[in-house]
């Protein structure tokens, strides 16, 4: 039975834009576990339906169906524990949450930057009803969410000094190799490179060395994605 | 052989207030490891050092000297494998760094709002080789840099979303039991409080509940040190 992950994509389907996705696609690829992706919209909510879900990733293995990323990634972990382990064995699952909520944190933080740009690789219904959900949500236009992104990135690189001093004194969260702990931050990042030709990170900054090591990662699997040079 | 640990003191010895020693106090506990601590000021370097290091803490070990809390911490758990891990095993030691780093910005965040209360707890020569030394490294005042703390604090707050989104998933960064990550973070917290009576959370704020837990931990170690109840 092949196995399944219903995958964000935008106007163009080969555009696979979503952080949360971008995680279990590259959990998949650690664990060597061949995926077949669907790409999926805003409004399909029907094909994933028996989900119990809205939003995706959905992953659909050996007939199962498990939505949320941390709970897909602790299913793999779980389910497959004589590939490749994500959270580094002992109490790496624990300690590896707090990286899933610092993903999440980023994703917010990103928002207000390239907010505006995701709406431009987006078509008809799902266009719109990306812009009138998220306005909605944050109650005010995505052009007010998103007004003076350059002035306000000095405050965005200052924001992830731990982020940046961690990957100073290791090459990875994980140590000499990534772990989930990396791809669950990373997705943030590629997300916003999917999205927006927004750069965030500083040419120099030993961040953007971390994510360019990822997206070489698994024979360049995010690096190949479709996306903006940032 | 006595184990002894130098652990930076008020102008009370008994007022012990680096998040670095802290660490170190909470790292030993968790190893149920007994130790003397010996009150230091910033101006004993001749008695640490033997450490090659002019700042504590100052492990001294079976004879041997060491220092830098992430140093003493591995050391802890390298040479007592036997006694409760403070990494929890596997990559462990890898995912922990990142809150060592983690804990070490939040207390240059702390600073912005603590500075100058530290100057009251010290006496002496050391009051005044404390104000001048940071002084310098700012290049700014005390006051300056602690102008408007009260304003300064909701942006404080949003700072610590990540770790409060994780402490409301979990009793601890380790999971259901404190782990180094834990200590890491919480000498800045312990820090803040033994020098300074401004309230850094709010009463209802998941932060403060893990604090007043990692308080009450090993008996009250940290709830029993001389300190503000902030």
């Amino acid at each position: 039975m092949a196995r399944l992950l219903y995958d964000l994509a935008g106007a163009d389907p080969a555009r696979r834009f979503s952080p949360y996705c971008w995680r279990i696609r590259m959990a998949l690829a650690h664990k060597d576990l061949p995926v077949e992706t669907v790409p999926w919209q805003f409004l399909d909510k029907e094909a994933i339906a028996p989900s119990g879900h809205g939003k995706v990733p959905v992953l659909v293995d050996d007939g199962k169906w498990l939505a949320e990323s941390w709970t897909i990634a602790c299913y793999l972990e779980e389910t497959y524990p004589d590939r490749p382990s994500l959270f580094g064995g002992g109490k790496g699952p624990e300690l590896s949450h707090y990286f899933s909520v610092l993903g999440d944190t980023l994703v917010g933080a990103f928002f207000r930057f390239v907010a505006g740009d995701i709406e431009k690789v987006l078509a008809g219904e799902n266009r719109a009803y990306y812009r009138e959900s998220r306005e909605k949500r944050i109650g005010m236009t995505l052009e007010e969410l998103t007004a003076d992104r350059e002035g306000r990135l000095p405050a965005l690189r200052d924001s992830l000094a731990p982020l940046r001093a961690a990957l100073k004194a290791q090459p990875y969260l994980g140590g000499d190799k990534p772990l989930y702990a990396d791809y669950a931050v990373f997705g943030a990042f590629q997300w916003a490179r999917c999205v927006s030709p927004f750069q965030l990170l500083a040419e120099d900054d030993p961040i953007r060395s971390w994510r360019d090591r990822l997206l070489d990662a698994f024979d360049g699997l995010a690096r190949k994605a479709p996306a903006f040079d940032t």
